[in-house]
């Protein structure tokens, strides 16, 4: 089992990209909604790579201030005109059908049917998505383009669902560390086709539980997928226990589009994941954007309630309600790209790095500088390109290491790559020059020494 | 009598601007100066609005480091030229005679007059404002062009003034409140005519208090219309027992004019007023300046005073000798309008609301977002316009109620105005969504449950 | 004696500058290196203005991690060519042969020679400057337009130097303060012909050393002048004692080019040198930079090294590194000018009048500003250009002299510069509004009263 010094390279494979696209693609078409077989397939395409463990929580289990709603389920759904031609057709799109839409079969005028259409008549070719979770009705959505096409007459409605007691389902799978305190990774997976939104952070999240399984951690990683809002307030509901345990967190969602990256900082603000995942990007070579915590968003309004207060951060790459994509027919496949999944994944692994790696350690000669050239340190590592970033780490590590500041203080401080001061630490650590920090020892491993 | 819960809306009526300006206008031919029936008349026109207590104090008298000087009244003043014209006249504008000037009766000649004379030669058609309290002279102002085009010859001199043993005047009002804290409003009324400076204040304030009569409001509202510096030092050294109750304070001068808004903070420069005072301007939608503390500028400068630290603010439009207008003839009614008069009353009410309503909640359900919709709450407030920011309204104080920020903490770190969380906070209450604090009890009334 | 209160002014001559440059020029012309009769000959010529005390630290003491090398000596080097020309010769600039080469007397083909030559190929007009302390080796510096001009033939290398047992060198000077806690300046004396790296610093010191001789002092001044890294690592080595009683300490190099001036603060980040040196420039006139903490550059690094971590800053004009002079020839007396020395040496002369006479005072009249104008105070230093600022400086102090502000955080605050507000204190003290404050009456003299 791989130890978590390297787990940044090790997580990332070469096709990670392209395996992560492929998930996607393959949860792209299911309809999926806050209940219901979507989820229930969605949860058996993940758990093709994790051994997931699946949660049914029944229709009427109270949550908090919530109740668990019936479960949804739609086979068809139609319009046809008067001439017995269907003009919207679920199978074409399953965004056609607003979600939890009673079943309907009526026919109506030009004019009643309207009452039942969503368009964007700002983006007049794009069919949008829309929700109606907890007041029943039924809708179409189509594009705008579609509906002026119209002509008047009858049309025939027809949406084969059905909204019956049955269960909210969700899936949870932990990679066990050597402690108990637990990072947790979340995802939604109750929007229909939306690939952004939020195939990619689901896809992304599968793979990168796969491939942890293969690392030995310092900290356990829960991977919760489960619909928003209402799947989130249901574990955190059932594992009020967990609270304390979980010492970092993220909410993945649309990581697949070339913009951002986002951060969204936890309620707290300067937790850990934090600070560690605006390092990340700062240092990422793209034009990240770090946000304060606002009360809007994905689950992270769940987890950072004023009641459990979670260092749980969210990112994304676009951020949500800013690109025309956004809830609409055009987050498709086309806007999701392998090498922005793959730029994501290596992002989240890279701010891993970090949790699991940060330390603190004490110089051992901190009565000035010791003589680095006679132990053959200057310039001692990598080409000349890094020699200078190298030996000026290793002045920031001795300079800096005086048991009040771990490695990610110094990164911070030296306004330099963690990953630069982690692999030069351990150098420094190897020669002797680095011990661990008494009150610190659980920290930090022998690094084969 | 009115709740403080809405006693911005209630304070402002819709002839206020009309109504300051009037006053003002009755302030302004009045010759003032730190001493004398200037002040009483000026007090007397106050009192037809208030039932404002006129306190006198002898001459002589010491205050701290100070002593009330002789009480100065002047009847006429001019200067005639060898024919007998008047070619300066107190009678036209009471600017003309140096405040504080000794009597005098005689003839000069121009060169000698001279000496006497002050103009603004870069504002050569104004006439300054001149004072000399506390060195025995005397001196007439007028514009640089009229001194220019004075002829040689002899002049008639005559400042038919007196300076004796009297007393020093000043006028308090007190507005009681459910608690002894106070809340401390002062205006200089020294200056002649000079509209802005401080006409406006001075007529604000009568209003302000006269309205706030109608209120049942936390604290004890008290004015204080005194001469500059020496009023307010003798104020603070006749009532020294009161440091410990006055927990707001406002300086008022030059707000008729449509510069700033301007805001210097106290000494202490985070209290209450200095933040309610700068949130109120932020949301303002003008272009308000907030200056730290500095020990030049009107009365804050001794209730700053290192002995009392009060916490005490200045509030004016444009800042005080910064416009041309500043200490000249041209700081009059033209100068002044209803409509900027109207706009300053209209920040202060908004700041006594938020030192009157702010006040700490907790949310009844802090485990995840409580289910609003099944409340009725989403979208419940206002129009269309207004819901999207109410519903964030709602989600900011549902996060942060969690007993350790006040409203206007929410206010502050949601970036949206005081009066927005404010009432969507009641709506909240209204529903159980929000309780008082035990420990902050006292501070919160029922809302009318 | 002088008293510190006018240390400043009295510091400063009107030769200063001329002075500075005159020693530096006689100091240039020496071979320096980090041991060896360069270092004994610079320090006789700094014996010339202050009694210095030379240490000798025999080759192979330990100090700390490190150990005294052996000592380098050199009398003649050159390059023949086939001809018998001398085409290199050390006789003409000291930077031709690389320090610490050892002697060498061998017939070279140009080819070989090459592998002991360093140019710069980007400045091919100027000669480099090269060291090698601690890897045995020779080497000839040149020109690189010299290196294109050699012709292929044989060619006569001469090092006649010698690398043995002898002593490292450094000089210390003491002046006595009233206390025994001190201020520590230190610059490195190992740099052969380099005019502003750091002929310039260690004469601008010695010079300082001299005028300080006549002043009564808060603190004791300690001057170091020895050579870098290793001269600082064995005086830190043999005074770990005076850790303790160094309460501030600036390295001063490059002093004489135009450019900055430039401050990197201490490691601590806020000490009083770093807050007093950066006041004094950000009142210069001129363009400072302060930059943070780094732990490359001059001596700094050691003495902030974690054990240590003493409250030294650095001083320069331009930053090292970042200039095409830097360690070339082109780093000769042209280089540094009178005028810039003397500025230098002005804004080192004010940091330490921060230092010596920041006090904490306490207004005697705190209730309310007293009455400035019966005591003549109004207006009364200095000429119309500068009533005004003593003015606020007068009201600055009064306002927040009550205990918890010293005079630099009055200056601070009031954004004001250092000298006036501490002649403004002196003028309140000798009117008796400041008082000193009890708990800080070490702190300050009687002002002559």
């Amino acid at each position: 089992m791989r130890s978590r010094e390297d787990i940044a390279k090790y997580l990332v494979t070469e096709t990670i990209g392209e395996d992560i696209f492929a998930s996607a693609a393959k949860l792209y078409p299911i309809c999926r909604s806050i209940t219901g077989d979507g989820v229930r397939r969605t949860l058996r395409e993940i758990g093709a790579h994790i051994s997931l463990h699946v949660h049914e929580v029944p229709t009427g289990t109270a949550v908090f201030d919530w109740t668990i709603p019936r479960e949804w389920n739609i086979r068809d759904a139609y319009i046809k005109d008067a001439s017995g031609q269907k003009v919207v057709d679920f199978a074409q799109s399953n965004l056609h059908v607003m979600s939890y839409s009673v079943p309907v079969h009526e026919h109506l005028s030009l004019q009643e049917l309207r009452k039942h259409v969503h368009t964007l008549p700002e983006q007049p070719e794009l069919i949008p998505y829309r929700t109606s979770y907890y007041s029943e009705g039924w809708a179409f959505c189509m594009s705008h383009r579609q509906l002026q096409g119209l002509r008047d007459g009858t049309y025939e409605v027809v949406i084969d669902s059905s909204l019956k007691d049955g269960s909210l389902t969700y899936g949870e799978y932990l990679h066990k560390g050597d402690t108990e305190d637990e990072f947790l990774f979340s995802a939604h997976v109750c929007h229909p086709s939306l690939a952004n939104d939020n195939c990619s952070g689901v896809a992304l999240l599968a793979h990168l539980a796969k491939r942890l399984a293969g690392v030995r951690t310092r900290f356990s990683y829960r991977f919760l997928f489960a619909p928003g809002t209402i799947g989130a307030i249901t574990w955190l509901a059932r594992n009020e226990d967990k609270k304390g345990h979980i010492k970092h967190g993220l909410v993945i969602s649309m990581v697949g589009d070339g913009g951002g990256p986002t951060y969204k900082k936890s309620r707290r603000g300067n937790v850990m994941i934090d600070r560690a995942f605006a390092h990340v990007l700062r240092h990422s070579g793209l034009t990240p954007t770090i946000l304060d915590f606002s009360p809007y968003g994905y689950d992270e309004r769940q987890y950072c309630s004023p009641g459990f207060n979670l260092p749980v951060g969210l990112f994304q790459r676009s951020q949500f309600g800013t690109i025309p994509q956004y809830h609409t027919s055009a987050d498709d496949l086309d806007f999701i790209r392998p090498g922005h999944l793959a730029q994501s994944y290596r992002l989240v692994a890279e701010a891993l790095n970090v949790i699991e790696n940060d330390a603190i350690y004490q110089n051992t000669l901190p009565k000035c500088e010791p003589q680095l050239g006679k132990r053959g340190l200057y310039g001692a590592i990598g080409g000349d390109k890094d020699a200078a970033a190298n030996n000026m780490a290793m002045l920031w590590i001795l300079n800096l290491a005086d048991g009040s500041n771990s490695l990610l203080d110094i990164a911070e401080r030296a306004d330099m790559p963690f990953k630069t001061i982690q692999s030069v630490a351990r150098l420094l650590f190897q020669h002797d020059l680095l011990m661990t920090n008494s009150a610190n020892a659980g920290m930090v491993d022998d690094h084969g020494r």
